[in-house]
């Protein structure tokens, strides 16, 4: 069982399958099972508590996996960079920021630079940066990013890469959580795709059984894009970027009432922050895209990985099969 | 060249291909053409003006095709659906409401009943009300729409149809603009597409030349869904659907401001009505998806079709390969 691709030959990966650097929840364990079982595991760097980022680089082992910034808040405390970097990381991903100040050293440590964009206009930015990898994330990713579709995205950004710098590698990100969802995404010219929600329902991701189970419950239909959860944890979030979460009581009390969380986001803050660190799906927020309409279980990375593999590569036997 | 797939089979079609029913774009002449292209033709049936619809279906000759309404405006005058069926049409395709009212007179006329669903909630009451198929919506289309994507709702359609009922037909739509999208939309289950867009940027679409080159101009980060062209025509849109359209110096000036919009809607109606008529793509709207940015020609629609199809052998063929 393979499915070759221009990422799984250029970085040696036996599946076209990085997982998203998921602030928080995509911790160490998680990166090291995913490039064990044959893809590409990201540390997400998120906010950057450099504690819990030199932890979770430790509990990686020594496995060969990359890490993820939100760009923005590196911008705040660019050293983290360089305590990542000094472990010779295959990638460092970016996104929701400005990559410049960073390509240079992440290129010299001879990691993979992989930005993530919402955008065409971003991605045309992050080629003239020299990224390696685009990643074209579409609005249906759980967590944070912006509105347009990953189904339009994705073969936009591939035109314009076939046309400006071919040997750059695209990936597909958000909706992703199956084996039909990464043949398509390579059916529209992508050379692998991230995925965050199906891998953050894994036994190795960060989250309390709690949101797990919430998600479990959930169908597509249950999740919203906002600025709540932002707004209440007082994160410098540019207003652009949006969240996808489920649906719950906190959404039901504060969505469209954002004026009114601002003028108490102290004490909300407070409260807030002791619910998710509580793994409280009502009171804080569960971060899972639309996928979690097709998730029924929590298993390991491994397992995700290679179902999803196999489903894909029946996927495109099928339509082959579709032709004659 | 043929892509063989259950619609293809069950409606007896050379394409899995149905040309969407866009309100005033989608007149009889592209449905003709859609349908000698070796796809299905839907004329738009829109908001109901019956002698437009007359017109129309005349138009097509005899040309084997279907006729699509917007369901809650149907339910505002059901005589225009037996104007449809005495036409013996292939199918009816009811979207953006209850379709209950109709269904047993459609499959009383032996035309196929084509359901257009945004979420799975309303996958389930399709499904409750006997559709031959299923048209899974998502926010990446054009015109009118609702918020989740084309990528998450298919596959989670296609599970809900396997459980429940099976013998039911699938249709992706939103979002797909050439072979890549169909290829995209077989993996993830679908049985064929419904496409838009890039049949309203055909030389048989009703749309004016100054539409046709906004479009051309634009990348798919240029599209909004908003609700402000519904307020301005004074259209009794139910709330949850909005329309997506190009960025322009109308949404500019009313999009965020819709409020102060209703507030002036008698004189705004007028001049929106007046501009729409005469093409306007500045102090009107022009109603295209996200595929916008993958859309550089104005084409017969035959060549449309046949691209679309050759260039989705290709990537299907393409992606045969990647398994071994």
């Amino acid at each position: 069982m393979a499915l070759t691709t221009r990422l799984t030959q250029r970085l040696g990966l036996a599946h076209p399958i990085v997982s998203a650097p998921m602030a928080f929840a995509a911790g160490g364990r998680l990166a090291a099972a995913v490039t064990a079982a044959g893809g590409l595991g990201l540390i997400g760097g998120g906010y950057g508590d450099k504690d819990w980022l030199t932890r979770e680089l430790a509990a990686a082992g020594s496995a060969r996996i990359g890490c993820g910034f939100i760009t923005w808040s590196l911008a705040k405390q660019p050293e983290l960079l360089h305590l990542v970097l000094a472990r010779k990381p295959a990638a460092v991903f970016l996104s929701f920021g400005d990559p410049v100040p960073f390509v240079d050293s992440i290129k010299a440590a001879g990691a993979a630079v992989m930005c993530q964009v919402q955008t065409r206009r971003d991605a045309a930015h992050a080629l003239d940066c020299g990224a390696d990898i685009v990643v074209a994330q579409g609005a249906e990713a759980g967590g944070h990013g912006e509105k347009r579709a990953t189904l339009t995205l994705v073969p936009e950004v591939a035109d314009l890469i076939a046309a400006r710098a071919p040997d750059t590698l695209l990936l597909a990100a958000g909706g992703i959580g199956d084996g039909r969802g990464l043949a398509a995404a390579l059916m529209l010219g992508a050379d692998g795709v991230l995925v965050g929600s199906r891998l953050w329902a894994s036994t190795e991701a960060n989250v309390s059984q709690a949101m797990h189970a919430a998600a479990l419950a959930a169908t597509g239909d249950d999740t919203v894009r906002s600025q709540v959860m932002d707004l209440a944890r007082k994160l410098d979030w540019p207003p652009r970027f949006t969240a996808r979460v489920l649906r719950n009581a906190y959404i039901e009390r504060w969505h469209g009432r954002e004026a009114e969380l601002m003028a108490v986001a102290d004490e909300e803050a407070a409260k807030y922050r002791a619910a998710w660190a509580a793994g409280d799906p009502v009171n804080s927020n569960t971060f899972v895209g639309e996928v979690a309409g097709l998730i029924r279980t929590i298993e390991p990375a491994a397992t995700i990985v290679t179902h999803m593999v196999a489903e894909a590569e029946a996927c495109l036997a099928h339509g082959a099969r579709l032709t004659v």
